[in-house]
């Protein structure tokens, strides 16, 4: 699987004529490697890819020393005892790399100005070339078995939200209701949370991103739940709004609406579809029914290695859907101080039609009882 | 107390004869404006502060928008709806600044390509200044009220501990262990960890940032500890080494070393001494007794709203200490194959010596009994 994909990275330094690539970003490292190492703070680093034609080199310092050799044994280790740039130096050098494409949003200007004040000090001195997006690019087509583990983090997401909305009862917090969600993922073998889980009730739930309060959570109001487990470094993103109690017109109403403009964006969802118009499916319906303006987001985004990936399906962008693609679909209304509801599912774009990896009800009804 | 955070930045700002400071960072936004937004990942952000002379502006999201006003009510707010750099743009134009700091280690350089495209394209160009540890440097000498928080905050992430110890068992897996402490904390209200909690036995506590495994814990070795919590907003950092069953001569003469080079290390903190003369305490006894390259870190590093900041103790800088200061002392030995013990304490440098503030033992016997 890692042989297929740095060809099409080969590829790419070909068309771009580089003779060397620095893979800065987490996810890229794993998905060109098999390497998992963390990288826990905006300037810590567990290490970076160095690719040429003909040498994979992984650079990490002792910490990761064990786990990269085992983890990536395709890649020839390097450990930094001296700073990562005195390494790229000696590398650049000892391959004779004269353009060096590197990840350039994963590096800051601090460290960028660190870099080439070092390898010029050694003598090394590439042409750097800034990459946007170079490995992104390959990441947003799915193989089967990304699809399966995206499918299994989902599972592990849907069944501790049934647990907890079992033990859900009014008066409670909307941060323990979080907590409850979280601990269940955790216990249940997730690597880790997609991010932290939303839990919005009321007012909080018009919020398209609310923080959970320990605001208590009251009958006869939507509860928004989004949240997501990962699991064997594949993320599961998902949305559903409940009620505890009795749902009024108003929540009917919207949560209809939602529902039906979920199943339209849906079932537009196929190879070769514009992602401008799947999101139009949702949008103009949610329009249609009284609510323009009040649905503020984009309908959906590519999950993977990263919760938030390409495919974007929004009203500003046109790209042509391609078959292995994953995506969520998730539209909401929001109205200020009533609240909100969102519905969101992660579907794969198969070569004739959608195939939607949730098993969960998405209807209020289905979910309470 | 933020009067006074701004009077010291205006004074660096002054010297530096900047008209504008872009503050990006996580921690310094907070330390300067009370606002608590968090950055989820190195790409996204909760805002930034724009300072000058005469204004001081939180620019930020809708997501953020009720959470800025709450918490800043010093700044004034700007919601950016067609992203940041426009809004920045305008901002530069409408207080006239001609040279605009920034803290470089907080932008990534396609980032900040693409400011410097939009400024331009707005019409406004000042001349950029990339700063580096402005607000870090003030934010080492600490307040009453941020040494008593981190007190509670070690409070809390203490007693979890103890907690954790009483439950621990043969059998069970460093994994399990270190969850069973992270839950604990985060039940007794820790806003976050400091870091994921390392738990480590025998060979596995030779690496001093090991990463817990499904190794089952076994009577008769070395089980390393590395937990902290963060309680409004200041981080704890602890570390203890303990043991099931019983120690052999090895681990009670490499603890019994450790803990007495942390003794010696933290009797010579007092406002004045040299952070490298602090280190050489704890290393050259380490080194007498046997263990000289078994301590392959330094000895200490500054806490705070970040865990790891500002003054560091290792035989690589010499920093005086001021009194305020706070700081961790953690001497470590690393026995390939065998284990390691780390023994982690948090001390305020007080004008005429230290001040521990951790309430826990040190001994292993005394944790075990």
């Amino acid at each position: 699987m890692i042989a297929s994909r740095l060809e099409q990275v080969h590829g790419a330094m070909d068309r771009l004529q580089i003779d060397g690539f620095l893979v800065l970003t987490e996810e890229n490292r794993r998905y060109l490697s098999g390497f998992t190492g963390e990288d826990h703070h905006f300037d810590e680093s567990a290490g970076a890819l160095l690719i040429t034609a003909e040498r994979l080199v992984l650079a990490t310092d002792t910490r990761f020393e064990l786990q990269a050799k085992h983890e990536a044994p395709d890649y020839e280790l390097v450990i930094y005892r001296d700073g990562f740039a005195k390494s790229l130096a000696e590398l650049v050098q000892r391959f004779t790399i004269r353009r060096l494409g590197f990840e350039c949003v994963r590096v800051s200007v601090q460290q960028f100005d660190q870099w080439r004040k070092t390898l010029k000090e050694e003598g090394a001195t590439p042409e750097w070339v800034p990459l946007e997006d170079l490995v992104e690019q390959f990441r947003q087509i799915k193989s089967p078995e990304e699809i399966e583990r995206t499918r299994r983090a989902l599972a592990l997401a849907e069944e501790a939200f049934l647990e907890v909305l079992k033990e859900m009862r009014p008066g409670m917090t909307e941060i323990a209701v979080a907590w409850d969600l979280e601990r269940r993922m955790r216990e249940a073998g997730a690597d880790a949370l997609s991010f932290p889980p939303i839990v919005a009730a009321g007012p909080n739930s018009a919020l398209p991103h609310a923080i959970p309060s320990d605001r208590p959570i009251g009958t006869g109001e939507p509860i928004l739940f989004d949240w997501g487990a990962k699991l064997n470094g594949y993320c599961s993103d998902t949305s559903r709004t409940v009620i505890l109690g009795d749902a009024d017109d108003t929540f009917r109403k919207v949560h209809d609406t939602v529902l039906e403009a979920q199943r339209r964006a849906i079932a537009a969802i196929r190879a070769g579809a514009s992602s401008k118009v799947v999101d139009a499916e949702a949008r103009d319906f949610i329009h249609q029914q009284g609510f323009e303006g009040k649905f503020g987001h984009g309908l959906g985004h590519g999950t993977g290695l990263a919760v938030h990936e390409a495919p974007r399906l929004s009203p500003l962008r046109d790209t042509p859907l391609e078959a292995g693609m994953l995506v969520t679909v998730e539209p909401g209304i929001y109205l200020p101080e009533w609240g909100g509801v969102r519905i969101e599912n992660q579907v794969v774009v198969g070569e004739d039609g959608p195939i939607v990896l949730n098993r969960l009800a998405t209807h209020w009804e289905a979910l309470s009882g």
